[in-house]
């Protein structure tokens, strides 16, 4: 004991951070750790959840749910127009990434993005009148998850864009998703100046059939085998798809000679995808929303079975509640900036790509992808280290999805 | 000392190994040490081997010829025929892998890839006169490492086969290889029925112009950063080539749709391609064999600059010694057989593809590639290991070619 007090006093603090403050000032050395009673000290929310823990119909529920992700069989079965193949979707409805948000609460870039599809679509003549027809209540925006849809970013889907078909072969589920614009100006970042409508026009036009008719006469593609073999060529599939988008062009091209499309658009087509890395991003979160959808509606079940933000609120979506959303307010990313920005100028997180985490995917999966722990500064020891750990929050391991060594 | 004898008595006997029979034979347990006096037990040989360790001039020439190696940017600048562009190539010429060899010498898949190789000249009619032909002595058989070239297992190259121009832009060196048929019954392994002959003139007469214009249309295609690349996304580009020739792919494909190759050429030259995930295996052979004809003919330089095997002996070349190689008998490789099969059945070791472990990558960098440990019935330790005890026999270490974490 009293070689403890000749000892350099160390201290820890749990709770009330008042004393480690008095500490503090008096010169001392304390840790502080972040603890509250559960559900902010309500007793019997406290206890409610205290029982859930290790319940048995929750845990068998959870493990029906489960198994339901596990044994899906994401299949891209064509390409569609959002009208047309998407469930209740609108005349004048358009998606948008994350869960509910009123047209006044939303954030600059998926304003500008609504804003964007509203030209795309014809609806109004310019940025103006587009903007008062946004704001004037006579276009529904609903969440593309209410659609069995996915969006990256803003996750605009208007109805004339042409959507991935994605279906669980295994009971039969379907999901969808928009095509990946590439990286610089885009729709999904808010951009909406006319090198991004044109491009929106080329890509219906012309990508959306000529892949059409490659991936029909392939009869399908198999999306788990490729995101599986991506996960061991250095992709997590969410932030780096690099192999992915190789092995998708790989397996296409073939068949896309074979279509009567015209060798001008042909071209065009292949150079596209060929120039984006970033192009196999929608069909993961496509396949990742699939499977995930097949878990969803358990009930008694506690998996979660989407995560997404709408650059306002972050909500994710249970098994067993159905169609609600829980939210809460959408972190700020201190990610990379461009020269001259910090935080201060960008809207709080933002997309439906969280369903590749969701999944299991993504940033849980980022062991697969040193070269993306690099990019944002870590370690490839961290990342082991952030997979490993996501193991507590999961409910099971993907069989299907394996990491290298 | 008592205690000493008290314990079982484990020996290790270093050298002769009768003093260990007498020891096994009296019931005892030994532990034979390979070593043998160095040069065979030629003093005067033996100390000039030791006069060679850390020698300053010889230090200094292997950093000479290692800068070489190291700063060499091997581009694939065109696609060429074999009696055109090889340098020496004669009329009557056929190159093999490996170290020098008569025909009667020759190994069972070698000879059959000759008979086949005079069968796709159309110098003979069938594979009686083929044989008898390439026994008379009327054709030259040289390495192809004598022109500046590399060919996979039997990596025969006849006079109007194409081949892969690949030239090291920083000091002009060229190197070449041919074309990679794919799996199952090929030339390389010394298959030469019709449809082996079949598909090397189709390879010749469509396939070779279509590249030629894809990659002259590129102005050239860098190998060393796609090869840098591949490491990163689990292959070694000697036994795994899987994201190199999906790179290479994609690079070329614009290029290829913007040719005026017809339709249907291309649509079977891609599948072609992109069903063959070695394709890119004798790029990556070319490359090195680049790098390392840079590294060549500096004088003193002890540095190794090829490693070739043709089925019955193993070779190398030394920069300092140079066009002379220094061989062995070849070695018997346990691998996986066939069912039914067993290295009774087995020719030895065969082929060039070694000059990617001579350049580094291949079994060197194994570390880069799990799945080609776990086919080989190891662990990714294993191949880390390998790697790390490679740096032992190495001149330096490569500064383009990086392994993941």
């Amino acid at each position: 004991m009293q070689a403890l007090f000749q000892e350099k006093l160390q201290v820890l603090n749990v709770g009330l951070s008042s004393f480690a403050d008095s500490i503090t000032r008096a010169g001392g050395s304390v840790l502080q750790i972040e603890w509250a009673p559960p559900a902010l000290g309500q007793q019997e929310v406290g206890r409610a959840l205290a029982r859930l823990v290790n319940l048995l119909s929750v845990e068998t529920a959870n493990q029906t749910a489960f198994d339901a992700y596990q044994s899906a069989q994401p299949v891209l079965s064509s390409v569609g127009i959002a009208g047309k193949v998407l469930p209740n979707m609108g005349e004048r409805m358009i998606l948008h990434g994350g869960p509910p948000i009123a047209w006044k609460d939303m954030c600059g870039p998926m304003k500008g993005a609504i804003v964007g599809a509203i030209l795309y679509e014809g609806w109004a003549e310019n940025l103006a009148r587009a903007e008062a027809m946004a704001s004037s209540g006579e276009i529904a925006f609903e969440p593309c998850h209410h659609h069995h849809a996915v969006g990256p970013m803003a996750g605009i889907i208007s109805p004339s864009m042409p959507v991935w078909m994605v279906t669980n072969t295994t009971n039969g589920n379907h999901a969808f998703s928009n095509f990946n614009e590439g990286l610089g100006k885009a729709l999904r970042f808010g951009a909406n100046g006319p090198e991004v409508i044109t491009r929106l026009k080329w890509m219906g036009q012309i990508l959306a059939p000529a892949l059409r008719a490659g991936v029909e006469l392939l009869g399908g593609v198999d999306l788990k085998p490729m995101m599986a073999q991506a996960l061991h060529m250095g992709d997590e599939v969410h932030n780096r798809n690099a192999a992915a988008s190789s092995l998708f062009l790989k397996r296409l091209i073939s068949a896309l000679l074979k279509t009567p499309t015209p060798a001008a658009d042909l071209a065009a087509v292949v150079e596209f995808i060929a120039g984006n890395d970033h192009f196999f991003l929608n069909l993961s979160m496509a396949a990742c929303k699939a499977m995930l959808d097949a878990a969803h509606g358990v009930p008694g079940s506690s998996m979660v079975t989407a995560m997404a933000r709408n650059g306002v609120e972050f909500g994710i979506r249970v098994s067993g509640t159905g169609s609600r959303w829980f939210t809460t307010e959408a972190p700020v990313v201190d990610g990379l900036f461009f020269p001259g920005y910090t935080t201060a100028d960008a809207a709080p997180d933002l997309g439906d790509s969280a369903i590749t985490e969701t999944a299991g995917v993504g940033g849980f999966a980022m062991a697969a992808s040193p070269a993306i722990v690099k990019f944002v500064g870590g370690t490839p020891q961290d990342a082991i280290d952030n997979t490993m750990a996501m193991t507590h929050i999961t409910v099971g391991r993907n069989n299907a999805f394996t990491l290298p060594s």
